[in-house]
C-alpha cells in the first residue's frame, strides 16, 4: 500500500500526539507514513489565522484536550509546554535535513519529547543538539547545514507543496488527494486510505 | 445517568452533523442530551475568531470534511449550504423559545434539514415558519415570542452561561465540567461521561 503523507510542523501542539503515536500506529496498521516537515506558520500568517495565542478560552481548552488525549495514548507530558516556540523555523529546517538524510522521524520524536516532557523548547539549546544527537547525528554539522540556503530553499518548496494541496493546519494527513486535518482524524485517514 | 449538555448555535456548520445524529446516539447509548442554544457568534466575535469566512483553504476543507462525515452518517446534504447565515440570531432565539416550551430538538432538526438539505437558510422564510410548524407550533405566535425582550434576555443569559464555562465554539459537549469541542468529539464526551 502507498504511504500516507504526514504533514507536520514542529511548533504545532497537537502534532505532539501524532508524532508520539505514529510509529505504533504504523506498525499496527501496516501503513507507512511519509514525514513531511513544512512551515504551517507561514501559511497561517498568510490567512491571518491565530488559533490560540490571543484566545484564552481556546488555549486553555487546547492544553486540557491534549492532556486527556495524552493519557489515552499513555503519554505523560508536562503541560502547558512552552508556547509558542521562538525557534520554530530552525526546529523545522533541521527536520528538512533529517528528511533528506533519513533520520527525520527520530529527530522529531526527540524534539517533541524534550519540548513536551522536559519543558525545553524545540529549535533551541539544549533541545536542539540533544535531539540531533538522539537521531545519531553530529549537532554542529547538522545545524550548519540547516542554516544553509539550500535547506531554506527546500523548506520553502515543501511549504509551497503543502499550500498547493490546500493544507492550512498541522498535522494534516493526505492520502489520494484527500486531506484529514488534526491528530484526531488519523483514524479517518487510515479508513479512507484502506477503502480507496 | 445525568444528561450531557449539548451546546449549539444554528449557524454552526459542523453542528449539522451533531444535530442530525444526536437522537440516534442518545437512543443507542441510553444517555440523554440537554439541548442548549446560545450565541457562539457573540463569543467568537469577542475573540476575533473568524474560522472560515476569510480563509478559503479552510472553508473548502470544511465542506469536504462535512460531506465525508455526512456520508458516514447516512445523510445527504446539498453542499455547500448557504453560509454564513444572515438571520443567525432569529434562528437561535426560536430555539430558546423551543427550549422553554419543550420542542427545541424537533425545531432545530427541521431548521438544519431545511438549511443543509433544501438550501433554505435557517432563521428566514420559508425555513423559519416551516421548521416551527414541523415542531407542531404556530409560526406567528412563536416568531412574536422570539422577538420579545424576555427571549432576548434568556438568549443573552444562555450565552453568558456558555462563556462562563469556557465554551468558545459549537458544538460543545459538556459533562462534569469537561468540555469536548466539535461534532467529532462526541464519542470522547460519551466515554468520559461513562467513566466519571
Amino acid at each position: 500500500m502507498a504511504p500516507i503523507d504526514f504533514w507536520f510542523s514542529i511548533g504545532s501542539t497537537y502534532s505532539y500526539l501524532a508524532v508520539m503515536r505514529l510509529g505504533a500506529v504504523s506498525a499496527r496498521s501496516g501503513i507507512a507514513f511519509t514525514w513531511r516537515p513544512f512551515s504551517v506558520r507561514a501559511i497561517m500568517r498568510e490567512m491571518g489565522n491565530i488559533p490560540f495565542a490571543d484566545k484564552p478560552p481556546k488555549l486553555k481548552y487546547m492544553w486540557r484536550d491534549i492532556e486527556r488525549h495524552a493519557a489515552e495514548f499513555g503519554l505523560s507530558p508536562k503541560l502547558p509546554a512552552p508556547y509558542p516556540l521562538k525557534e520554530f523555523d530552525m526546529a523545522n529546517r533541521v527536520a528538512i535535513v533529517g528528511r533528506e538524510e533519513g533520520w527525520c522521524e527520530a529527530y522529531v520524536r526527540a524534539a517533541y519529547r524534550g519540548w513536551f516532557e522536559r519543558g525545553e523548547p524545540a529549535g533551541e539549546e539544549p533541545n536542539l543538539s540533544a535531539s540531533i544527537r538522539e537521531a545519531g547525528q553530529d549537532p554542529a554539522r547538522v545545524i550548519g547545514k540547516a542554516a544553509a540556503p539550500e535547506t531554506e530553499a527546500a523548506y520553502l518548496a515543501a511549504t509551497q507543496e503543502a499550500r498547493a494541496q490546500g493544507i492550512f493546519g498541522a498535522p494534516t494527513f493526505v492520502t489520494g488527494g484527500e486531506l484529514f486535518w488534526g491528530n484526531d482524524r488519523l483514524d479517518s485517514a487510515i479508513a479512507w486510505h484502506r477503502s480507496h
